[in-house]
């Protein structure tokens, strides 16, 4: 199997969050020649969205996906009225920085609920309240499944299938999946689910590794190479598709990654990404 | 929807590992009037398979499952031969202790291996060899599938579609599923999949709590109301399909349940399971 482009690589901002802020991360970008970015909100606006999409530009990046919006569910109408307000102003901020999609992740359980098939009715509902806008304005948003360890706090939608049934039920206009290997390694229904999704539904594609063991439900990702996924195996099924767009990385690390210096993170990702992905 | 019958509460020794010794497990469930109990391999081993079988029969406990069989990939066939003498063994333990099944962890990937569908394998070819001896002696197998978050290091059976399939592709003379609500509450095609087993499938009803959040992969577990699980809603499910067993409460829990006296616990089991289940 061949090994990818060095120019499909794209950095996820949380890869080297604890390192440096956004401005340092860009040009971090340019130093190494990686010619994707995928930046945080908290992030973003710590910088300006202006300045970082100044700058972003002036380094001809491509912002291959904005982290993120989602979160619909909530406890109450005022609540959820709420998140999505939030959402168009993430929209908004897609918009200006020229990001290829806004990622979802779609939210938990409202705090005390156990109705899990509740909280999947208001995501549903909450995408395509907010897709009524983001088609107007063209911005596609790529629904993240992840892995079902977050169910409970972060996402209710933790398959591809769940994923393209909401693609089946909303509509694909302006509508698609972000695949992250991480979430989405373990399951027996993937290769199917990808050959189901197809290349119009296929907006991003996230790296990283399943460490085993995994000390750390959130903060333990691997770099790719260091765990058990065939990232290689999953990057030739979403081509296999047409998928030809770029390879996120995406690694929370608290004791690991996050610790070492910034320039010798990017550099392990780009050459993991030839070597793994 | 109504409460489950005191009596079926049934004990997994794994509860109160940490304070008694299965001997004292006995005498507890004794004492606390609990009817059902499944036992470790280690914790009968230390106490003598014998003198584990004559407790349980004095206190007329009934086994629910046999803890456990399993653990099938191996790098090389000398591990999957010596996973398959061991397992022969636990089914012979289990008949000893008039064990209602012999549970399935069915293992994750062999060490250094990426192939998760060859590990797959590996478990069907496993479970298929186990049979010809589980059926002719008479000890049913129950495949658990595990949280996707173990399908490393512990299970790649993570679903119960999956664990339908090897049921369909194996026979199910001799085969069924234990459905613990703690690996599968997340996914969306549950209800599905339980009417799909049946009640002729559907061998351990076992049941915690996911607590949110989580904070260790593996000994985190909650009590029956502490979490988000809707139990009641999956112990109905199952009573659906015509089950009417036990149910088996199963907690790891390092920092919480394991350090208070083995008595309140098995008391807090019994208040949760009739609140809760």
């Amino acid at each position: 199997m061949s090994a990818p482009r060095p120019e499909q690589l794209s950095l996820n901002t949380a890869t080297v969050r604890q390192q440096w802020k956004l401005d340092a991360i860009i040009d971090g970008c340019a130093r190494h020649g990686i010619r994707g970015i995928s930046p945080w909100r908290d992030q973003v606006a710590e910088l300006g969205l202006a300045e970082a999409a100044r700058r972003i530009r002036a380094n001809d990046l491509t912002v291959t996906g904005y982290c993120r919006g989602g979160m619909f569910p909530a406890a109450d109408a005022a609540g959820r009225q709420a998140a999505l307000d939030d959402n168009r102003r993430a929209v908004d901020e897609a918009l200006a920085l020229g990001a290829k999609c806004l990622v979802l992740v779609v939210g938990g359980l409202p705090a005390g609920s156990r109705d899990i098939a509740g909280a999947r009715a208001q995501v549903r509902d909450g995408i395509g309240t907010l897709l009524q806008y983001s088609r107007e304005v063209g911005m596609p948003l790529a629904i993240e499944p992840l892995h079902p360890m977050y169910a409970a706090d972060r996402a209710c939608v933790n398959t591809m299938a769940h994923a393209n049934d909401l693609c089946d039920e909303l509509g694909d206009d302006g509508l698609g999946i972000a695949l992250d290997v991480y979430h989405v390694w373990w399951d027996p229904q993937l290769p199917a689910q990808i050959e189901r999704a197809g290349r119009r539904r296929l907006l991003a594609f996230h790296i990283c590794d399943w460490l085993a063991p995994t000390t750390d439900l959130l903060l333990d990702r691997g770099m790719m190479g260091d765990g058990v996924i065939d990232i290689r195996a999953l990057r030739h099924a979403v081509e296999a598709q047409g998928y030809d767009g770029f390879h996120e990385v995406e690694i929370f690390s608290a004791n690991n990654w996050w610790k070492r210096p910034g320039d010798e993170v990017l550099a392990t990702c780009q050459e993991r990404h030839l070597a793994h992905c």
